[in-house]
């Protein structure tokens, strides 16, 4: 991950404001690093309902992670303006990848940069499979564009 | 508590919308129990910061939790626009009371009610002390009536 | 809740260490005052587990929490060994209540202590039904004596 | 990271049990990923107390993330007993690289492994500097072996 070579936030068609909670902040007074991960679940969850117009169902999840590669770019404050940017970058044979950022809504500053790897199974057996058509096209039509090319990074 | 009296959410003048997050729904669907106090702790941080215009010190606390006691309405789900309601009800010699409710904003459903008894200490030796008085006279500015008599409940 | 008489830990015959986490640790130093409840939650999975020799179906939770009534006594670090102490107190109609300590094994300093009322439920209407026999039944055997009659507090 | 080529949990001289929590489950049944980085986030706090002998100042912290890279390997359950494996692998000009592994520990079932790059800052200005003399020291001590040398991974 390049992270002298940032996106745009305006690169990203989907944004959600997160809120800050007065746990979050750890003893060095700044967000703590594991609820950067909160923050990204939680715009991926949103996302996740956009891309499905809302029919996703939670209890049968038919995509896991498996690896997430997150950069720490400027400390987070309690009732800072948070908002997470997600979008897919690219969809492989039984994953695809997706890009989130978290950035302070007023000043534009961005605070990390995180790419994660999701991996389409059969919710059986949990095996991977490829990513089923439907995801494919959901995704693809979200974006506006072809998934399948890598985005340049 | 007679959570079968439930105060009016327009009987508090201090609301603060909180968020959901993914990771707080447990694995009956539902946020988990716990998620409650970060909730109430967040529109306590947002409610002291009112009270004392903006002028609140985290790393030099001068009051302390001494009890909490939360009942459990309604249950609470993902995406729900939830806003906590936070009141002084009642100073007293060495300690005031918080009256919170964790509301649905669209509804209006009451999800949760819950009082905290905070007692004022000092910073040096932790022991409890009077409620000083630029706390009494800042809660009282900002409730706008006479706290040292009880709210009757 | 008197906590001027306090039980002893050597009271509960169910007892479990709960562990603290770096990200437990708020602004001030000390465990926040939202992760209390953490442990509760974690102690009383344990002695649930207990009480019915493991056959719990956490998906299909018969009983809800109506009421928490915590009582913040000392702060915990990081790094404490801290020991979750769970017991019935009284079973009533359709509802029975649990008290709990949080204790330092070391020094046996006590650091909060805790009393919830579970309400039993239907699980498909949610609706309040008297405490199973089955559970009634669990409770008295794990706890080693009649529990409709309440405990002296 | 290869999660093919796997180190062994015998190739670290530090581990730590770190405990799960009921609130730790999420809608799927299992530990929701955010939890591993509050695990890891463990394993690191107790990792630094050992290399520093204890004497570690949370509030003067000289190192901070600058990047999370963790791969999910199994799902991970209530009540399992996970083991956090922490070791230095290399340390650089301004940064050293820590891997870091969850195990259960009955089975030696890998449940993830991660690599994160820590900073050494001024703890005045935030800037990043090379990493102090006393800390490099004390990681070679600690580890036993030469860590200016990347470990083959």
């Amino acid at each position: 991950m390049d992270i002298h070579n940032l996106p745009d936030p305006s690169d990203f068609k989907h944004r959600v404001l997160v809120q800050t909670r007065f746990n979050d902040v750890d003893i060095l007074g700044h967000i703590n690093n594991t609820v950067y991960f909160s923050f990204y679940d939680t715009g991926k969850a949103y996302y996740f309902n956009s891309v499905r117009n809302g029919k996703m169902n939670w209890r049968k999840v038919e995509t896991v992670i498996a690896n997430v590669n997150c950069a720490y770019i400027n400390s987070m404050y309690f009732g800072e303006q948070i908002e997470v940017c997600t979008r897919c970058l690219e969809i492989r044979e039984k994953s695809f990848i997706l890009q989130q950022m978290l950035v302070e809504k007023e000043s534009g500053q961005i605070k990390s940069v995180c790419e994660t790897v999701m991996v389409s199974i059969n919710t059986d057996d949990l095996h991977s499979i490829p990513v089923p058509d439907d995801w494919r096209q959901a995704l693809t039509d979200y974006e506006g564009r072809e998934l399948t090319i890598p985005q340049p990074r």
